[in-house]
C-alpha cells in the first residue's frame, strides 16, 4: 500500500561549500550534490529522533538510493551556503521517494528525485519501521 | 537538427574500485558512480584526439552535465575492476546525450543516462565543434 | 619576523561524520580528515570577519598548505560528532603553523601540523594582511 | 627487529587527474593526494601478487597508515599525468616506513612519508605476513 502525498512541509538542512566540494571550473562539482543530499537525509533521520546506526542494529533496516533522477540548474560557488529542501513525494511500505532541492539565496541549484529501499542485512527489500514510516510523515508531509 | 541513433558501439573504461571509493556498507559509495562516469568520459574524449583543455582554449567549449538519471543495480566493492561502458544516445548541435552503464564481471552495477550541453566562456550553449562531433560519431554509433 | 606562541585558546569546530567520510573498514577515510581540517581553517577565516573571496579579490591574498604533518591516533565512525580543535603555534610574515586536533568525546582522534603560507596570484609568497595577522592572534594565541 | 634500507628501486603508479581531483583554485585538492598514494599503495600490494581481501580473509592482516608527513612542492592540474614512486624507507615486524614521491613531467608535486602498521581484527598491532615481507623486499628495494 502507498500514498501519493501532496507535500506541503519540507525538511531544511543547510550546506557551506568548502574548497572540497569545487572543482577546476570553480563551481561545486556534480558529484558532490549526491554528498550533499544524503547529509540532508540523515539529518532527516536525526529530526524523527533516531540515527543510522539504531535502525541498523534495532530494527536491522538500512536504506539504499535505488533512483536518483538528477537535474543541474544553476552552478554553486566556493563559501555559497546552500539550503537542501527535502520533501516527501511518495511513502511505501518499504520503500519512499523525496524531492530534493537545493537553493543558493532562492535561486534553484539542483532538482534531485530520490527513490529509497529500506533493507536488512541480507540486502532483501524490509518494511520501514512503523514508528520512523509515522515520523517521516509527521516530519515533511 | 538532432539524430536518434541505434548504438552498437560503446567507448569502455576500466576502473578499479579503492579505499577512497567505498563507504562503512563496505560498497562504493553512490556519489562516486559519478566519478567514474566522468573518468570515462575524459577518456573517451581523448580518444577523440582533444582534451579539455584544448576544447576550452581553442574552441572555447566546455562540457556541463545538466541531467543525470541513475538507477543503481548492484551493489560494486573494494578491488572489484570496473567497466564503464559508454554509448550515443542521441547528438545534437550544442547538446548530446550519453548511456553509461557500469559493468562487473557482466554483472549491470549502474546505469546512467547523462545529458550533456556544450557551453562557452559566457555560460551559454554553444556549437559542439564539428570535429569532435565526427569523433565522437565515429567512436560511439 | 616571527614569533613562537605560548597559545592557549583554540577555535572549535564540529563535523559529523557522514556516509561520505566513511570507507569500507567502517571508519572515516584517512584523506577526509583533511577536509575536515580545512573546512575549520575556513571558518577560522570566517571568525576573523572576512572570507576566502574578499582575501582573493581585496587583498590578492591566498592561502596554500605548504607542509602537513598528520599522526593518527583513533579511528572515527559513522554518525559521530567530532571537534576540530585549531590553535596557532607560530605566526610569520607570510606563513603560519596551526595545530589542528580532532576530539570525538575528549578522546583524540587526529593531530595535525599544518603549515600555511600566503601567496599572490603569481604564486608568490605575500604577507599576510595586517588586519587579519592581527585578527587571527586575538582568535587563537 | 628492523633494517633501515638503502632503496634504489621504486613501486611506479601513474595517475591522470580528473576533475573531481581539482578545485576551485585549477589545482589538485590537497586532501587528494592521499587517495594517489593510496591507491599506488594497493597497487603496489597487487603487484606483490596479492590483494588487500586476501590479506584480510586469510592472514587476518590490514594496513593503517599511522603518521604521514606531506610536504606539498608544486601544483598539479587537470589532465595531468602523475606519477607516484614509492620506495620503502624501513621494514620491521609490524610496520613499514614509505616514501612517496608524486611527479609530473619530472618535477617533484609531493614528497609523502608514510608509516604503516599491520593489525590485526581486534584492531591489534600483528605481524606483516612473512610471504609479503619478502615481496616488498625483492620490489622495492
Amino acid at each position: 500500500m502507498s500514498n501519493n502525498l501532496n507535500t506541503n512541509r519540507t525538511f531544511n538542512f543547510s550546506i557551506k561549500v568548502y574548497y572540497e566540494d569545487t572543482d577546476a571550473e570553480g563551481v561545486v562539482y556534480y558529484a558532490n550534490y549526491l554528498k550533499f543530499i544524503e547529509r540532508a537525509r540523515t539529518e532527516m533521520i536525526n529530526a524523527c529522533d533516531t540515527n543510522l546506526k539504531i535502525l541498523h542494529k534495532d530494527y536491522d533496516s538500512r536504506f539504499i538510493v535505488k533512483i536518483c533522477n538528477l537535474d543541474f540548474i544553476k552552478s554553486a560557488h566556493l563559501e555559497d551556503v546552500l539550503e537542501v529542501k527535502t520533501s516527501l513525494k511518495k511513502l511505501s511500505n518499504a520503500s519512499f521517494v523525496l524531492n530534493q532541492n537545493i537553493f543558493h539565496d532562492e535561486h534553484l541549484i539542483l532538482k534531485a528525485e530520490v527513490v529509497i529501499i529500506c533493507i536488512n542485512r541480507d540486502h532483501k527489500p524490509s518494511k520501514i519501521p512503523d514508528f520512523l514510516k509515522k515520523k517521516i510523515q509527521q516530519l515533511i508531509s
